[in-house]
């Protein structure tokens, strides 16, 4: 392997030739051999772009020079596009500051910036890693506000657009299926009857709730530790840069970035993701309530409840012909169970901080991302591959809400609670019907049993 | 032991005579002998609220008699009051619908009721747990309406007033040591200076961010599931009873609780709880940040850090004379890793229900309110016992900040930072102050040193 | 409220005159008046066993005369049997170090024991706390070795019992309806047949797993700090102490307990009680998996699946007449949960050591001892009143195996795959058995598939 | 793209003409386009173990002839060598049986067979992938069986060495400085002295019963369900089948795998798993005590405790020249804290089973093997470069330890508890040594003094 060498204040040390990369992330590849979780390419992103705001920020005031500033730029806009990912190898099981991945950025955009101006890459590099390109910049804030800017457009981008979706998916379901009267269940057992649309309608609403929830997280998120530098008292940043690059980050996102109103808050803490994460844990509920729910309304197709059919997307078992599986359902259940996991880790991390930094930031941000897309990802495949293709089932719905013994509660304000008590236990007793089980103990006419045993009237409409 | 005979619909069963439970009470004693945790204080009022706010509305609505309302009135006013609490012996481990717990309510009402308009308890009794009560309503939607406004009151009455306490002690602390300099930490290791009031207004910042967290998700706890009866069609229960029911629940408590927009997500999930809980353990991470650091400060007293002194409490060894240790710190961080856990059951509870409803709620609300509890309590003791007395060490603080070596950032911009290493490392491998390693490196006149080594400058004022 | 003065080295402090306990008690009251968990019982008995066990070897080595070797045994075994237990009023959230119990159960003891020889309590005692009843320890040696013997002996009697119990009847229950053949369900789907007593004893099969996974916790449960007193070291204590006592615990209790080969670990980590308590997560995903199967089998009465018919125990909606919920798998579950929850703060609790002492002891402790009492009370509960009763409803069973279209998986072997799946396909599109499919095409004669498809001989036997 | 069809009972589908995988692996692509985390390598490792040793297995049985099982063995060895790694593109967010994952080990198997035989991939192959790669088999046995097999190897190969290595590295380092006396701290503040040998050797004493807890998992995990088929009633799988497979996994493994002695519970449950994790979690409590301690001590280089020195390894900071950073230890207490949420992950997993199946497997066995590459990969990581290096700093350590007030504990024999304290107390408050405040109260002489009070006569020795 060709190689170059590169140096930092350890010495020099070789890297491979054709890499972008310097001496900070070579030592880091080198010391951190752990697992393989890469950091996320959204949180490289953001980082990218705090790099870019802050050579536009540093140049309006005066501190770069502008060929360098355009250099670092251009660099950054490569990154932000999405190239030179393979330049970006270390794992999340690093300092806890995160300090290898922003010497990464650094370093990869300082080489590739000279080369831009025509310099080379290594040692006589026209673009310095620390002086250029982290001015006015440590770690120790570059970092927390890299987690904030990824965190708030993962959220915006990956998870709003399919929450979004699915919802509007459950919504025409709900509105489709409201006239199927349904039998209710409660403690798994027979209740009351509702319709199929309301029943949907109670996803819907979880998915309105778990969006509201989200946004509430989202006025934290945008504070900006940016211009706290090393321990929060902007020490070496000049007046004006932090109000500037959370207003330029904020123009270049779209996103109402403003800089922290406390910077030992926003660096010795994870608290806004620690909460952030809280809304996710929370859709990770719903969705497994929804999917569950959606399982075992379409289980069987014989033997199991049967009331809604969903889509047959591949062959289920090698060994049963014809068997289909709610294997959407299953992904969903199994990535929000990974949710509540990632939401402990990320507790413990977050409730870690000692004195002015927080070093469980590679953990937290990785896990926070990791759930955004699980969820992202995972609603809009339910939504695709399960929730568009849900029809009821209408024959059985209709079998099932007739039988039911629980219609005796339209009895009640005819006949009292516990003669409706004696029809509905009679009738479970013998395995007869509920009208039967009436007519036999005399309670009621059959008349009457027709006119007020109606389920479609049971239902608040 | 002197019973009486109570009834259900399972037949007759003795009770002791001098309770004012009935039947289905002492059905779930006897078959839920589990642990023992009792249903919470908090719940039981809230329940008792909803009773009273129901029969007013019920009365209102013309389905009850005005002799019997106040006869249930002035009976939950009593329970409001905290009278009659070992009425109340069923444990959490119950039916997961609560039902049981408020039949128990039901049932120590409609005896206390009858007392009240001169009737006896039990057999005979003037008031019916279920028909009068109970009316217009359903364990499935009087428990999650009973969970909202016990979490929603606790939040009020016992988490917020010792988080603003404790918020206002430490803003007082942060402002009385605002000019006290002192070394920083990242990483555990030196770091450039800051002032003692600059890092404990980080801490303030975070109850402050709690604060907002806790109130985000107050909208959604204040929407009650009352009206939606059984499965959330709200079969039997008139018209405009939730509406007025909510309002009333709102007049009683001075929240503002309004009738839930959609009560099959009411009654199928407990996502309000869940993301209110997300709110708590964001809190729980921000206190054991905050009592770790203040017991770490605090270490010593000699062999530790030492640049605060807190309260001496109580003796802190049978063996060491002397000794003095962070009790309060440890009693917040061992509470906050309740808190966390209890997240973790609240989680899982929340993300178990089936079709109209979920029934892990009296788990979930047990969690809730004990959360809520160890954390206002917990603030409100390390408010009184440890955080008013803290005091700064200045002569450490001083000595410390002094043969800080991280004191030569200062010099990066005179001399740069290549230089400045070499000074730092010079004076680390030889034991020296950064001074003699300056002036024997000669980068620096003594005066130059002086002049540009100043912590009280790198502070950021 | 009549007091005395008691003293510390904190001075002099007001105790109820009524109470044994003494200044360190009463001080930790009064600066830990925290959400109201006291310690408990079993922890108390175990400290009570651990005074017992040192005053004998203490006399055994010559440090303590008979007299009051003897008043303190006495004091010690009353406490042990339960009384005085209004004298140990402190709850969890105190010092990190068990001290102030440590110290409670040290006064009342010293208290009652000077009241056995005749003397006073407080001033003028015969017996000391310290110097008397702590003799040879420190409560970071105390508060570990309780904390084993109190789980322990939890597990022993009160986990173990009713865990072999309810495996006992669950096994009398998979021989009893082992020739009952039933519909398989994987994926909640219908799948190739095996009987009810199969289904049974994987229930079975995980209880006995269960209780293996809590034996191989024992061993490291079996060591006691005790004898390491402040720091490990043993500083104070005597030569041989640490193998007595822990012969004279291990002789008072029955478990094989061993004094720990390394006392640093032994009171520098919980990772014992850490480990022990993950059987205790894996018997509450066992019960999980158990109770949710017994009552999705149970569920219906009509519309749900209704394989087993399980006890109905209370009445299960004051809304819905006759309506039965599995009530005892609905405690299990929430229970469980609970324990799940315990496990994350037993976690972090455990990983929180610092050199010489883990101060999260008190917290660990009680959410053991918690999960101990909720699995065993709740599997005891769980047999008593839902598995002992389970019985086969065979009409529904015979019912729904008979019209499954898995049984075509029969025909493989004669017909391939291909025309088995054509076969099942046919039969689900239009709704016929799998017989009438089966002819149509013509795949099979009548005899050949009455002689084939027969779901008793698809069950392995 | 050059593509091929592939067919399975849904019908035809293109698939990369240039890759092994067919059908159900192309659709599961489609059908799950979730976040990315792919099935682990060692999973798939042992699915082709599985399946050459079914292969070996059922050609034994006279099932299948000996030129298709030398192509399967052939092919399966290749993957097991680590080819073919690209050909296995599937997440783990897929069907919950990892059904999938099994028809992709079959396809790119039946395949390379095929082509191994010198026959073509795709339509018209020598080798089915369900009748010849999964013969006697089902998914529902084939995962469960692959989930032990991977976490038995992956607990032998990459967690137990490491751990194994790192506790010699730390007892030799216990050893070493064993002679060195250093000050106790319990609570964080100053205690009695001991050894830092004895301070390391509970880190040594940690790991080893961290070895224990692992080894006592692994029964569990060694039963295998090969051989219960679809719902482990065994349909279709040959007599000996299953015990012959579990002799020929063992074979090749070295692990003493045998047949679950019941099927059920080895597919119904990931009990093994959930209890074995359990051990894992322990271990992350342990690095994280074992991390922390690491770090505090080596915490300075100034202002901190600074007892030992760790190995830099990298530049700490981009702003404060010589700052080094406790890194190992940051890296190792993020992954604890990722194996704690993995737990919970897991553990939800593991309860989420019903009936036959649990459908939550490719979580499961992910958050698994992840934790043991974090923990095993970390261990390494720590050892290599952070405590191999580790090195007492005996200037400090002897200045800490001669000015502790807790060395006052050596006097409480001879003055007795009370005078010790004062002798402490006024030390403590008028900042002198113990032996001027000892001498002014006259409590002991200078020789006294100095004859009683040597901390190298207080550790244990």
């Amino acid at each position: 392997m060709d190689t170059r060498i590169e140096r930092d204040t350890f010495g020099p040390i070789e890297v491979p030739a054709d890499r972008l990369w310097g001496a900070q992330t070579q030592r880091s590849l080198q010391n951190f051999d752990i697992s393989g979780e890469r950091q996320s390419p959204e949180l490289i992103r953001a980082l990218a772009l705090v790099k870019r705001a802050s050579a536009v920020v540093n140049e309006a005031l005066g501190l770069q020079d502008a060929a360098r500033t355009q250099a670092i730029v251009a660099a950054a806009d490569e990154v932000i596009a999405g190239r030179h990912a393979d330049e970006f190898p270390l794992v999340v099981w690093q300092t806890g500051s995160g300090t290898q991945t922003n010497m990464n950025v650094n370093e990869v955009l300082a080489n590739r910036a000279s080369e831009l101006l025509g310099g080379p890459r290594g040692e006589g590099r026209l673009v310095h890693p620390n002086d250029d390109v982290n001015r006015s910049q440590s770690s120790n804030d570059v970092f927390p506000t890299a987690m904030h800017v990824a965190a708030a457009q993962a959220l915006a981008e990956r998870l709003m657009p399919p929450l979004q979706a699915l919802r509007a998916t459950l919504a025409a379901k709900a509105e489709a299926f409201d006239g199927i009267v349904k039998i209710g269940r409660t403690h798994l057992q027979d209740a009351t009857p509702l319709t199929l649309g309301q029943e949907i309608s109670g996803w819907v609403a979880q998915l309105a709730q778990g969006e509201r929830h989200v946004r509430a997280a989202l006025p934290h998120l945008h504070e900006l530790a940016l211009g706290g530098t090393a321990v929060g008292t902007g020490l070496n940043a000049p007046k004006g840069y932090a109000e500037q690059v959370a207003a330029e980050l904020a123009r270049l996102t779209g996103q109402p970035f403003v800089t922290a109103p406390n910077k030992f808050e926003a660096m010795a803490s994870c608290d806004a993701l620690v909460h952030a994460h809280g809304a996710l844990k929370t859709l990770a509920a719903s969705m497994t309530k929804i999917a569950n729910d959606v399982r075992w309304l379409a289980s069987g197709p014989r033997s199991g409840i049967g009331e809604i059919r969903i889509p047959e997307n591949e062959p289920g078992s090698s060994i049963m012909p014809g068997k289909v599986n709610p294997t959407q359902s299953e992904a969903v259940t199994m990535l929000a169970a990974q949710v509540m996991g990632n939401d402990v880790a990320i507790n413990i991390g977050g409730a870690s901080g000692n004195f002015e930094l927080n070093v469980f930031r590679p953990m937290v941000i990785h896990n926070f991302l990791q759930s955004v897309r699980l969820l992202g990802d995972g609603m809009r495949s339910f939504d695709a591959h399960c929730a568009a293709g849900i029809e009821p089932n209408e024959g059985r719905i209709a079998e099932l809400v007739e039988r039911s013994l629980m219609l005796v509660t339209a009895l009640n304000t005819h006949i009292g609670y516990d003669k409706a008590a004696q029809i509905a236990k009679k009738a479970h007793r013998e395995g007869t019907s509920l009208r039967e089980a009436a007519l036999a103990l005399g309670h009621v006419t059959a008349e009457q049993f027709d006119a007020w045993v109606v389920p479609g009237r049971m239902v608040g409409r």
